[in-house]
């Protein structure tokens, strides 16, 4: 495990850095594979959507690639979490005219998920946890999380491998860390996130992969029971790729050629870190 | 300025504490007057009444109570900043079986606020930005603080001492840093913080006040234009106590009797550290 910051090998953070003080601040977690940080450019850009979002200063992207692709090349294979905070400094919320920002940059190791995670699916819960409606901070990858460390301590049963969020008006957003995907007569259906949630990268990339292939895409927003009569679901981050989903509470699923198609054109463009042999079958 | 974390003096912590990774914690911010931290119960039970509500451990409170009357008594005149994190560990938002929090204790010198602030009151603006409704966490002063670090970044002429800001709703909820307070025909009024915002222990003393002092409380909702109609406005937080508002945006208000009453109590009760000699007139 590796952590720099600003640059410097460091394990810790100033006390008075607001990204403890308020969570003042954005991140992306990106996956290694064979020593190439996946997705990279639109982590990137993501970030800088984050950062222009809570009026920040840009972060040099170069920096961060670099940074990015030194440690990438060192592991080989791990989770890259990159976190831009306001730094310290300013008089309680107000922040500095200048912010410095502070730049961390660590590696873990990739979570050790069972391979039927891809090739059966996944059982996933509802949470009671609902998220809040805000669109000022709807989409961006933010470092204000309570909201889903609360949804996720819903549960600890290892069987429940994601838990599906609901906002306050009762619409399904997202995975607790998961971009949501329904597909019901070959149409593929994921919540619009302008007012809760984040905009995955790998939901972006999966939307491309979509279009390609041809299928119909709607961003669109309903309550829980209008996407559970869906055909098939499966969600989406950027370390799992694609999982399908296997059942939702009682209601059991199966994974549809949609799905499936998805799944073995993600293995093929290479975008995450996909166990071997769990598709193209 | 002496930082404990965990007892010990430090002024880092470490770079996977979830405080930083997602502003998994709560905090507090005491006034210090002549050595002695002022309302410490009341702010120990807001703390605990917090982590109980993130589903944290109870800190000990007796060690938080060691630990900020010896700061206390050691600097004087100060604010001392407690904040709880869920520590360490766990993987992504699941947090780990039984959390270690991590306790950070910290001085930081009174802000040099005029004292016109209190015998002429302030000028206040009004914020765009918008709190969300998310009654799970409304109330509590949790480290998830984006809202009023963006609400607070939107103005930075000194003249401003606050912003107020309403809900996405536009009811009006609190400042960026303080609750707020409207008199009208003799009554009390604040919002009720069902939703948005943080339930200030200055807010309560200042209601057992009004109480004593035989004011009609009313805690309600309403639209911004509902509450600029009122006789008069105040702000309140642990560290400037009171400070009757004399203008928002282009209205202007009078200092009132309740609003002064209210003050000389505050003075009387020495549950502010107020400047002298501006009250009891």
């Amino acid at each position: 495990m590796t952590i720099l910051v600003n640059g410097t090998e460091a394990d810790t953070v100033p006390v008075f850095d607001r990204g403890l003080q308020y969570g003042d601040g954005v991140f992306e977690t990106i996956a290694v594979s064979a020593g190439f940080p996946l997705l990279l450019d639109e982590h990137l850009q993501r970030l800088h959507a984050g950062t222009a979002r809570l009026r920040l200063p840009a972060a040099d992207p170069e920096v961060l690639r670099r940074e990015v692709n030194a440690l990438a090349a060192d592991v080989g294979e791990c989770v890259i979490k990159i976190i831009l905070t306001a730094g310290e400094g300013g008089r309680g919320y107000l922040r500095p005219e200048s912010p410095a920002c502070r730049r961390i940059v660590s590696t873990s190791p990739l979570p050790p998920h069972p391979p039927e995670r891809w090739s059966a699916g996944v059982c996933v819960r509802v949470c009671e946890t609902r998220l809040a409606v805000q669109p000022a901070l709807a989409g961006i990858k933010h470092c204000n999380r309570l909201e889903q460390v609360l949804a996720r301590a819903e549960w600890s049963d290892p069987a429940i491998a994601e838990g599906l969020v609901l906002d306050t008006a009762g619409n399904l957003v997202e995975g607790t860390m998961s971009n949501v995907f329904a597909v019901q007569g070959g149409i593929v259906r994921t919540p619009s996130l302008t007012g809760s949630g984040v905009r995955g990268v790998m939901r972006d990339a999966v939307m491309d992969l979509a279009a390609t292939a041809g299928f119909p895409i709607e961003e669109v927003d309903g309550p829980l029971d209008d996407w559970l009569g869906a055909d098939a679901l499966f969600l989406t981050n950027s370390v799992i790729g694609i999982w399908p989903v296997s059942q939702v509470e009682d209601r059991q699923y199966g994974i549809d050629d949609v799905t499936r198609t998805l799944l073995n054109r993600l293995a093929g463009a290479r975008l995450a870190p996909l166990p071997p042999g769990v598709f193209r079958r």
